[in-house]
């Protein structure tokens, strides 16, 4: 196909599918925020054999996650997500076929979550796949929900199990949007994130952000079956790779020590309690009454 | 260089560069859109080997021009650039100087414009080079300029000579913020476009959106010395190259025909009439009173 055909398609679908899109076909896209609320932006890049393997994940997965990794940042916010602006560099060879699968699965993830494709720039080279999203939300009825809001005595939550994300949840996870939403409705979240990096680094960046430390209790954090079988391979336990690893998209957030036991009371909602936010800036795992400090693996990655 | 090292020293200078950011360090970055404006946004991506020769052009041309094409598109509607988000794939080798120089380019171009860099993903990987940069701006006092504005007997202008423009001129340019703000501020543009894919191609945009047509007065049409200087290689003359060459990065806009005499006589904007909008949908040039249809050159580009 050439490449402006492709394009063409694409446009078309986009056109077709999404009729409430304003600005297509214009230098930009364009719409009116909602008076008195918050526009949330933020933007993920996914890119091949760095952070998925084209022939193993399919381009339809890849298409999905990356719409679902930045639908997971405007949860983390309590945020409505609105539009979407998805850039992509496609290889020349296997290209159109590729696009093609990209765009299905850009699009289920797009219409689950009632997210508008409203533009972008589509792209071929001689590299590799390589997908940019940018998305714009808004804030529902209350402020954002940000990180720096953590306070001492806080109960700390996630979302559901982690943990051993690389055997296939990293590709197929619901970001958690329209709980965030149902929990911020009813409660007041005071600091929140989604995990990307893992739940001792991403906690972290809460306490830090909020000027203070937290104290998680080992033996109430959830493991799925996933971070169970990789502590078999590994020689870690379940629960290391619930601190650990990567890309689960959960939710952690913290609550008031009130509204904690009312949550966790609460049947509408199925979230763990895993610790509770201290004063002083110290980061500690509670296991058989011993306090240990949590470590943080450090990246391997390397630019020269 | 480490990668959370570099990205921690992009951060830090987007953090001290421009205090002005909301929300860097969560999740997402807010704000607050202007009441009673329209938001608009804009994606492009520039890949390296297929925008730019990075050995050539050098990473800080090539940052300036990834912000410059963004603000292109912003001026395109007559809108005030605000915010970017800026996303790119680093090699793994090589890529901790190249992110530095990329990111001088960034910050000048933004810097220019008073544009905020609030957010975007940093990564690394075996690949090229890729720069990914979606830019919000908001209207004007007066609603965004789109393309379907153009009326029978509008006047078509152009900011500027055109052709050439790979000799150097589509790294180095200045995109036309200022100049569409205070003409659209004067006089009231029906419709407008920048010109990225040549101004035969990007001049039909305009004549789709509005069901018109145009006639183009090939002796008005004005060239730049690199179009001449190419017409020399080319055997081509250096009108066919400012017809059909790409990323000018100039404005073509259109006003009615009053205002359009007003304009052609305002000497506070050097601003050149190059034709008509007609009712018909024909494109066509004049040359020496004979009327000719004007070709579109196809892109060579395919993806199989």
């Amino acid at each position: 196909m050439r490449e402006f055909e492709l394009i063409e398609w694409i446009k078309n679908r986009q056109q077709t599918s999404h009729s409430l899109t304003l600005g297509i076909g214009d230098d930009c896209a364009t719409f009116t925020a909602t008076a008195g609320r918050k526009v949330l932006v933020t933007a993920d890049m996914l890119l091949e054999g760095s952070c998925f393997i084209l022939a193993e994940a399919g381009a339809y997965a890849v298409g999905r996650k990356a719409m679902a990794v930045n639908l997971s940042d405007i949860a983390a916010m309590a945020g409505i997500p609105k539009y979407a602006f998805v850039s992509y560099a496609l290889p020349k060879i296997g290209g159109s076929a590729t696009a093609q699968e990209l765009q299905r699965g850009l699009e289920d993830a797009a219409q689950e979550f009632s997210v508008v494709i409203a533009g972008g720039d589509t792209n071929s080279w001689e590299g590799k796949l390589a997908i940019s999203i940018t998305m714009i939300g808004e804030a529902s009825g209350k402020p954002p929900v940000q990180r720096s809001g953590a306070r001492p005595g806080d109960g700390i939550f996630v979302t559901g199990p982690l943990g051993g994300s690389i055997l296939g949840h990293h590709l197929t996870f619901t970001p958690k949007v329209a709980l965030a939403l149902t929990i911020h409705q009813k409660y007041d979240i005071h600091s929140m994130i989604d995990l990307s990096d893992g739940l001792s680094r991403d906690l972290k960046h809460i306490a830090k952000a909020s000027g203070a430390g937290f104290v998680l209790e080992h033996d109430l954090i959830p493991v799925t079956s996933a971070a169970k079988e990789l502590a078999l391979q590994s020689g870690n336990s379940a629960t290391y790779h619930a601190l650990h690893d990567g890309e689960d998209f959960e939710l952690c957030f913290t609550l008031s020590p009130k509204e904690s036991v009312l949550l966790a009371q609460d049947t509408a909602f199925e979230v763990f309690r895993i610790g509770t936010i201290t004063a002083d800036c110290q980061y500690l795992i509670q296991q058989e009454s011993q306090l240990k400090e949590l470590a943080t693996l450090a990246y391997e990655h390397k630019i020269t």
